[in-house]
């Protein structure tokens, strides 16, 4: 049958939030986010996290995080984050434009994580006083770039270091969902409770058409306003916002965003799992959420690809091996799954 | 029965584009403008252009705007236009974010409109030399924010004089369609054949849920790719951008914007001549759009507020009279129409 | 004998400043400020001053007005200025660039100075929210491009209203001395006990080499700090720092500085009231420092010109007659004040 | 007797700069670099460097050293340099702010230097197209942060790659005199001759107040033109400029520069000489400048501090070990070479 499993990116909306699109589309609303909609959209972030918060809706997550470390680094600043992460490897430059050039510092670690030891003496060998970038913020990615979830206690002492130091710890959760299904836990425990001061709330990978939030949980009125000024001044506060917000509730209601988010899971247990079993193929990194990182031979990618199903080459090929990202999604059918490893046992039968 | 007459951007979507997005959801396709819509977008826009583009969906006029600026203009650059201009007064500072601090210019003029001549002075005036910010680009606004249309001679005026000063000439079109409309030319004639460079074509106040492209006409390939990396850079590159590119396909295919802006022009016409015959209202600008500009009695306003009218008041209210923006749209019903005049001639009665 | 009155800053070092320098080096000295003379500096500034103040010198004024106004601006902030003053006529978008984007707003006002009704109307009128820039702050500048000074009580009630409305208040001085001279009070009353925030000390104009001062009067040391890390960021924090410092020191050391303004503003007045004297010629502001503007017929312009005196041209000329800037310095001598005046009578004998 | 290591920007100045600073100090001179030796800077430049270059004085190596990468990469560019450069390193984000938000990226080397094999690398590996900064230019420090030289023949290859994969190749010349005495080379051969677009000319820590020259080689009116927008907005264009101007004139003049930059080295020799043959010290470089970077133990530091000559601690204590950078400079006494020589065989001895 064939289907595309380069990233979650690639499928359309989910029919719910489409047709929640739909239904906004009744008569005027006022503009730029005073519709009722918007308006209603923190309570409803309230609720989910378990404490009032700030939201800002947005297009997209690289605004959302660009957004979010321009707001708590001073253009003087540094920002840590994982060495691979997509603010630092994906996002052209973002997070310096938004934030008047504020420095990125990559850090080291396995499957996509930093420690907070490593953290810890990163800052502690940074160069302090005017010479230097100050050191004012941390990024942690949920999924990560390798598709792996922060702990609760992985961002809990992240958390907690930061608060020491007096960073602000931003959290990129284009993947939150996917990441909450799979450590479990609650949205509250995996955020502001582990010391997460402000988080780009992913929602477009996971079912909705273009739609992220921008949620404050640190309790600052300075820092909301300057967020609504910076969204202005970058040229992402919609007139139709309400086509924004609806989105994003329907995306809430009813917890649609974490049964997305488990159905994709799921799918990517089966995925991997399947594929691990196939000789010749590596899994790279464990499987926490929607992501799949393999390591396998360069003849069975082609077998794959020539029965249809869409790989996404993650780095250049090493000899006769390539590693590969494999994505599901929220609307991934079961079948496709079935005959990506289908494919894969008949070329390994071959 | 009542209607909101505050801007076009409280509508919702032209139904035929909400049925294009739908349309649009059907299987995955590549993300980031590798879709088969995005990629055919540009002959889309050459065909209505009548000359070769490079054109970049974006969701917002004020993200156009400023990338087409920031394209044309160095840091060190000055930008003329009109002083009520949008670029100038109502996108808090975005052209400044995105060009990394160049400086705009207002230049006075009646109606919306700055002239050739107003223009040529301040160039013949403008100090020269590292001391000063260096003449750069020129933004021209269709409609005004008058809700007047430049000519096509004086567009071509000032197309001559910018290209003899060596400036790049920007169109914020955020209304052409109404304005190419009010004009009866074609969008070649009002664009590149008068001298645009680069045009910031709006969608969304016409019928788009949040759909905008920039249009480079220039021919110039380094121009063409800064702009990509400019539009990912400030966080405006779609992931699941067939749902963008499709509304814009919409907005031209069988002339649709020409069609919804020529619906809002006649419904502007028709009210604007009723109120104008109301005694006590002063017609401020000629309407040559979509767009009203009043001064009318503060209880003439109540009055018509008060049959359920909502009206824009536009500045600060001078004693018991109260200037007031009226908007019509692709699908201002003319019964409101109808409806609003008839309040006013009820006031008028009593 | 001729001589140069197109600027103060055609003329060299005063031999007291020079002397400092020289004497400054010997053997090594900390960097960076680590000196014993930079760490002297805010003492000294303080007993000038009448308060505790944050001092950092730099060796440009621009330098100075850029850092000053942008540690009290967003980058999405609106900064009140004279429409003539340098910040914006003079500095190439250096405000822009140090703040990120922040919007200069020029104001109307005789002789180089707006009023506080002017002001007060603009922040009046201003739009609120975030589409527009938000005001932030205001800058004076002692003395003004037409060579007045802002009256005690002029920036009194300018500091009260910038209080009112949350606007830091900025005093470009490049030329504070001859203000102060002029105005005949204390630094402390035209400064801080005014409304002052933070104020562009200036030197060079007056005597040093390369030398100015940034004073910060408000007590925060965020902001403070800020200033710092901005300064070194902007690569204006001097390693052999002594050499700026010295010269800062040797200004104030004994009322220097009031000294030369002193000499600079009577010789001003002499040559102002000598030219005030000659037929055709219009003295276009009072003249309250050491600046004189002129409007004079172009061939007194040239009578003058062909003995050997520099005078600068300050617009291009109207018909047969130009206006004139002179300028006075610590150094001029009264003999070449007497020969201007005389080449000007022989002229007008002729 | 006592004497300061710590570095070359301790020292003082140069009394033939001293004196030539004194000597411009003769009657009025045109301001913003329209005085006569100014003028006459970039043919002496020419002279030196064997070929026509454009020169712009500033005082600070920071500020060179960012309008000249601001020049070469646009704001989504990538800029690559040795991981520990002070480009990256020392300069507070300074190179974000003049560039608008370009990415310096460090790259690993033995002894300060990366080599062009790490460079190609780097660049194969680099991610390509809007998504990621774009790989724009390179930057090589002459010393290098270790106090080592790259070669003519080690630019040449970089130089080479830079011109094959369209990047511009700068180099920060800081040390450039010391680097040109120890490799005996020509200006024009460890510069243009071997790729280097553009030059950070450092002459402050070898005898200057504070003077550096921004050196042009590329001939490019455009980018030339772009560098005087850039450093007058920057706030770096002096009014008395000719201060500035002449110190570089007399750095060049009878190759000072040259003579104090080998005395320095001499002097660096001797003393990395005397210092390896005492036990317990690690050389960690080889000393090819002004600059020495050993590895002692700490009652030696303590025992040679004792006696009045102040070490510079470079990075932490490593348990009684510590690393120490020691910089020669153009009036490094001989007798405190012996001196600190000898007090380290005393504490030897003890």
């Amino acid at each position: 049958m064939g289907a595309n499993f380069r990233s979650d990116n690639v499928t359309g909306v989910d029919p719910a939030i489409l047709q929640a699109i739909a239904d906004a589309n009744q008569g005027p609303a006022n503009a730029y986010g005073g519709d009722d909609c918007t308006k209603g959209l923190a309570a409803k972030f309230a609720d989910v996290f378990e404490t009032e918060v700030t939201v800002l809706p947005v297009a997209l997550g690289t605004a959302a995080n660009a957004l979010c470390l321009s707001a708590v680094t001073p253009p003087w600043g540094a920002i840590y984050a994982h060495e691979k992460a997509h603010v630092i490897m994906d996002e052209c430059n973002a997070p310096e434009l938004y934030s008047g050039g504020a420095r990125l510092i990559g850090l080291p670690g396995q499957h996509g994580k930093f420690s907070v030891d490593t953290l810890a003496t990163t800052l502690k060998q940074a160069l302090r006083g005017v010479h230097h970038a100050k050191p004012s913020a941390v990024s942690l990615t949920q999924l990560t770039e390798s598709g792996t979830a922060y702990s609760v206690d992985e961002v809990k002492a992240i958390g907690a270091l930061c608060r020491k130091e007096g960073l602000a710890l931003h959290m990129d959760g284009s993947r939150l969902g996917n990441a909450i299904a799979g450590l479990n836990c609650t949205p509250a425990e995996i955020t502001w409770k582990a010391g997460v001061d402000l988080l780009s709330f992913g929602a477009t990978k996971n079912g909705a058409m273009a739609a992220e939030a921008i949620v404050l949980f640190r309790k600052d009125a300075g820092l909301a306003e300057a967020l609504e000024y910076r969204r202005k001044r970058a040229g992402h506060l919609f007139s139709k916002m309400r086509f924004l917000s609806v989105q994003l509730e329907a995306y809430l209601a009813g917890g649609r965003w974490l049964k997305n988010a488990r159905h994709a899971n799921g799918e990517a247990q089966r995925l991997s799992q399947g594929l691990a079993a196939v000789p010749g193929v590596e899994l790279l990194s464990p499987v926490q959420g929607n992501e799949i990182f393999v390591r396998m031979p360069v003849p069975l990618v082609e077998a794959i690809e020539a029965e249809g199903y869409l790989l996404q080459p993650w780095e250049n090929p090493e000899g006769s091996r390539q590693v590969i990202r494999l994505v599901t999604a929220f609307n991934t059918d079961p079948k496709a799954v079935d005959g990506l490893l289908a494919a894969a046992a008949k070329r390994r039968a071959a």
